[in-house]
């Protein structure tokens, strides 16, 4: 959304096109509406979305925990204020020495899919908590979840059994219903399994008590979502549905859903033009594209609000692209993108809910062309 | 290739894992290639492809030309010694600041593909010369090109005619058949267009002299490629074939081709893991992926060769992924890849041709991850 704040920022400062502005008082909301609607739950941010250090200073102060994917995001987390207790090493690829690093600097909360994972972390990392990944299908997220994390239910079972013998703690599953999942069943399915697993666990005299229920919820792009009440009713029933009156402790680990509305890209038209002069298609160049900000536009995954200062005028479709020689830096053609006739090369467009997996994504130069810059106010 | 000097400073360097390590007499190698094969064509290197400082000085010494994608590129050849007469702006889009920068910095060669940009450059690069790039359909190309570039043949008179009009030098005409061709007939076909062009603009006495013939000549991955000498053998015959004995003066502006071959990235094996007990294939995560060195094997696009030490022992399929926690941070899955049975975490893999299209497409720091380190030796 284009906060007050934003507005101003814009107005007042004038930043060189193209840039990404991030409330963090938009994040401070999303935070609040998690804890509000999941109060059961500690959240651990994904630190991938958005790694600003802005934002992970205000979320270690309103008592965030962290979801990390490699060591250094653990340092980044702890350079914000976070303990080692705060912070999950989410990525279940990890390099034994990565383990090892992550657990001197005392962090022993570790995410498996694999027997070979589980005997690396017993090798460094000796009595961490582990837990075990299931896979799920991804069904009904805009972002594709491939089968790459996580394994079978019946091989759960063996990675948490093996990581016993070795020495750890197997406290739990975790399971990730898909990026940007817009249906609400995927939650149930998973906390259905999670539970399942706990059972076959406890057949083992192994007896789990956290269920990570991963990230997945979604963040108001055009497409209309459900809502975080609606989240919360149907993973709670399902926890009481699956779970009983034994519910285990939860946790969630919300990235798009905490960072993307509170984000917005400002870019400039570099060139609009037809390719034959009996083009029905406009093709619109922006001077951000799928390399400098812009990456989950693969595939057309995600499609992005764009704001113009000539919103209310008549529209027509384009072609959106890039402003990279290369030929895949292309945003929208498979369903062209309606933008306002009149609009000139040199209007600004902003770009909404672009706070997460947009500036850490952005090639180092690719054609030449800086990262994205981002503002945290 | 892995040649002797690559080998060598593996073995004595020891670098970490993932880096990539560029051999710059394969890239003279290939330059002199390229000047013996077509050497009534000048070569512009299409910096994008890998903007090295040690390359661009390299060619620089040999002569060559530049094709460059912003004026970040155009500073980077000047860096190297390159004259301005030696720099073509070959991006189609590109903001009028940006035009104005690079005719002050003395470049005065642009490419077009629109009225709109036509006007930018007589408006802030006055006099210069400029070329029109025509709509070509890329098939057979292996990465994908879209319909970004170029226009039509009859929108091509009209922009050219119009960039006279405002005072600049309609010079010539340019094309790119698609990066990694191989498909020979391509060049023949985009020739053709070319000296269509040429004749419709004699009609409007407007005599073009030059002809961008791009990029496109593929580098040796898996797949067998036609060599340089077949390339020279089509581009001779289609010249002569469609513009007799008035023959105009030709660009070339390889970038796979000249430095794809002369890189090598070395990875190492970070978990070897099955799904289930019964999954037929074992997926193998890599520390370079998607996102921090193997760009184009989106849509497994580019398939590249790799090495290990334990080649020559049995293989068996299995899907290559990254390092990431992104689901799509996948190399090959559709057809899976085969490596030995053997392969053990914490092996080092060679991934072959890699010089091109590689580090700069890397991610800032997505999922914490450092871009991938270049050895240029």
């Amino acid at each position: 959304m284009i906060t007050d704040r934003i507005a101003e920022f814009l107005a007042q400062k004038q930043p060189q096109s193209p840039c990404l502005i991030v409330d963090t008082e938009v994040v401070k909301n999303n935070y609040l509406g998690f804890v509000n609607a999941l109060p059961f739950s500690r959240v651990f941010y994904a630190v991938k979305a958005n790694p600003a250090p802005e934002i992970l200073r205000l979320l270690v102060s309103l008592g965030s925990c962290f979801d990390t994917a490699s060591v250094e995001e653990i340092q980044m987390a702890f350079k914000a204020g976070a303990q080692p207790h705060q912070v999950s090493f989410g990525n279940t690829i990890k390099k034994e020495k990565d383990i090892a690093l992550a657990y001197q600097l005392g962090v022993d909360l570790f995410a498996v899919d694999s027997f070979e994972e589980v005997e690396k972390i017993a090798r460094v990392a000796r009595g961490s908590k582990v837990f075990c990944r299931l896979l799920t299908d991804g069904a009904g997220a805009e972002w594709p979840l491939s089968r790459k994390f996580g394994c079978s239910s019946a091989m759960a079972v063996d990675v948490l059994c093996f990581a016993k013998k070795l020495g750890l703690q197997p406290i739990g599953v975790s399971f990730h219903v898909g990026s940007q999942q817009t249906h609400l069943a995927a939650w149930d399915h998973a906390i259905k399994a999670a539970a399942e697993l706990f059972s076959a666990l406890a057949k083992h005299d192994i007896k789990l008590k956290m269920v990570n229920m991963g990230g997945g919820f979604p963040t108001q792009y055009i497409k209309k979502i459900p809502d975080l009440d609606a989240h919360s009713q149907v993973i709670k029933q399902a926890l009481i549905r699956y779970f009983g009156n034994a519910l285990p402790e939860t946790i969630i680990e919300p990235g798009r859903a905490m960072v993307g509305n509170a984000g917005v890209i400002s870019t400039e038209v570099v060139l609009i033009a037809r390719k034959d002069r009996t083009d029905d298609k406009r093709w619109v160049y922006l001077d951000v594209g799928r390399f400098n900000g812009l990456p989950e536009t693969l595939d057309e995954a995600i499609r992005y609000k764009i704001v113009s200062e000539r919103d209310g005028e008549q529209l027509a479709p384009c072609i959106l692209a890039g402003p990279t020689c290369d030929s895949a830096d292309v945003i929208y053609e498979k369903t062209p993108y309606l933008l306002p006739v009149s609009l000139q090369v040199g209007d600004r467009l902003l770009v909404l809910a672009t706070g997460a997996y947009t500036s850490t994504y952005a090639s180092v130069a690719f054609n030449g062309f800086e990262p994205i810059k981002t503002f945290v106010i």
